[in-house]
């Protein structure tokens, strides 16, 4: 659950927005994953991962990311072609994978699958990865699982930028937490970093020349600041030691367990730095699979009666609502459905547009 | 790790402080269990608990409780006697466990380890319970796993006292999650309830008349209040929707769907209110136990390495020491064991004395 998705804070009432198809979209990041090199094979899961993080309002980790990873395949440091994850050990239960730095979504897709099957004959599925790649949203991975009847589970370490409690260096990545599971015709999503928020929210206040919250960065010292232009890492879910931060900065490093720890893969500091390419990502990554029917009867059910409570409450004065996690975006989702199609800002559809033409390609098609 | 630990914020400077060793308070905690009808066998895993609360420094769920517990087992509303918890289904890697209303320490202790048992095995053990009781600290079930070379576990859902973002009346419980792993003679614990504070931190800042921070309760219209007597619930870790809480509140969901959904047992509001005794309790719980070497070898230097890392950290400005999850807890024990036991305010001694009178038992003796 992320209140924030949308274009990021900007006002967008003023601007005529264009609406692109599900299937356009998929197909043009497939050819522009297939012209730097990605065989059909790979560029598939990751064209699959960019639309669903747009149509699921995560327009931060959808198209916006297609350069990035096109310049990951084009420099060499990931790779796509005769290479697949392997599976290095496993149990009936458990699996470390290697990812031999395919491409993310390749290996999270492979890491997930696995342990679904696994979850179907021991219960539960637990994989953990090393030589993996930025694999776009947590939830694509926790869903995949849900849609299958399965609660999922799915995490990733990140480059450095979160600081740990009473420390002033960045340490930690952002490491998400996604968790997902089935309800009647339902269901429920978590999808957050263990950060107080994303790097974007600090990026997106100082862009507009506004303070930010004491509690989402520090500065140089160390020092929670309400100025986003001091700003050099981000604090933890939770804030400063005083509202309970350390709560969140345990969070992270038992993401980077589950992750970089666990798999043998980089952790922590050793995590190349966000926007840098200087050597291969080497990321660490963990999914997880439980069948509930391996526990009582009637999961289903129950989640149904308790989703159903907390969107029934009575909401706070000045509230209109009150949302589960993965409401949001069902609501985006829902949006997208009655314009037929995905709306992007001009600018998004330029940038693509860019692409295409650098590349030679044909373009998105618009609807309007 | 709960920075919180000690005294609950009460200054202690003036106080002659009382000290008991540590198999001393277990035997006096497995007299008085035993004295309202448990029997040694389920006395003992209680007592252990408890010694190990008051030793890594959480006072308010060791001794402090022992009548609560005392209480449950003399109302009848727990049980003790020729029961025990019993597996109703299982495979290699997962259980279902129903504690058949035992006490929570027993029904915990049984589970956690069915789940090293099974990681041994499976690489990893899942187990969840339903009719439980209150099991005090969630890190005594994780940490008995990390000191066997395993990830550990503990997740329980509690009364509820949290109330969701936008929302006004509380739904969830305070749910905590535990998370220990082994490093080498070292070890990370994480211990943490899913709500910003525990309601015991409002309570002493009302005892106090001091104001609390925005983004620790709220008031019954559902807004943020800095007046801890007009709180009528918790906030979910990160505080208000401005600073993220949706994400604590999130989690504490996922505890609830680890542990009553899963289990089958009570969840959500439907667990009785806190501090009443109308019905069983019906707590769900849940139980993980991972075998590191079922993934990448060498997981305890890299774990050694990630938190030398963290506590090597140079702190923030004013500030001494960088920690990490157990930390404080480790200090505590070796305060405790420079004195030879643990050091208890004089009216816990007298709270003790007071029990032991009532049903006319040996005191604890004190070192000093």
């Amino acid at each position: 659950m992320r209140y924030e998705s949308g274009y990021q804070g900007v006002n967008m009432a003023a601007v005529v927005e264009s609406v692109v198809r599900l299937p356009e979209l998929r197909g043009f990041v497939v050819r522009c994953m297939q012209a730097v090199g990605a065989t059909k094979e790979h560029a598939e899961p990751l064209a699959d991962l960019l639309v669903s993080a747009d149509y699921r309002g995560h327009y931060s980790h959808g198209l916006n990311r297609l350069d990035m990873y096109m310049k990951e395949l084009e420099s060499g440091i990931a790779v796509s072609g005769d290479v697949e994850p392997t599976v290095v050990k496993q149990t009936a239960a458990t699996a470390l994978v290697d990812g031999h730095n395919v491409l993310g979504p390749v290996v999270g897709k492979f890491c997930i699958d696995l342990a679904i099957a696994k979850a179907r004959t021991a219960g539960i599925g637990w994989v953990s990865a090393k030589g993996s790649n930025h694999f776009g949203i947590a939830g694509w991975y926790s869903i995949r699982a849900s849609e299958q009847g399965l609660i999922g589970m799915a995490f990733t370490n990140t480059s450095p930028l979160m600081v740990p409690t009473r420390a002033k260096e960045v340490t930690l990545g952002t490491n998400p937490i996604s968790v997902a599971a089935p309800a009647n015709g339902d269901s429920f999503v978590l999808d957050m970093a263990t950060t107080a928020v994303a790097l974007g929210k600090v990026e997106i206040q100082e862009r507009k020349g506004e303070e930010i919250p004491l509690g989402w960065a520090v500065d140089k010292t160390g020092t929670a600041t309400p100025n986003p232009s001091a700003a050099t890492g981000l604090l933890p879910l939770g804030g400063t030691e005083h509202t309970s931060g350390y709560k969140g900065y345990g969070l992270g490093m038992m993401v980077e367990m589950f992750c970089g720890i666990m798999s043998g893969g980089a952790y922590g500091p050793h995590v190349r730095k966000w926007k840098t390419c200087d050597k291969i990502a080497n990321l660490g990554q963990c999914f997880v699979a439980i069948d509930p029917n391996a526990f009582e009867d009637g999961f289903k059910d129950r989640m149904t009666d308790l989703i159903d409570i907390c969107r029934g409450l009575q909401p706070a004065d000045g509230e209109e609502e009150v949302l589960i996690p993965g409401d949001p975006e069902r609501k985006h989702m829902q949006k997208c459905d009655h314009l037929g199609g995905i709306p992007y800002h001009p600018n998004q559809i330029k940038y693509a547009n860019d692409i295409a033409a650098k590349y030679q390609l044909d373009p998105m098609e618009q609807l309007k």
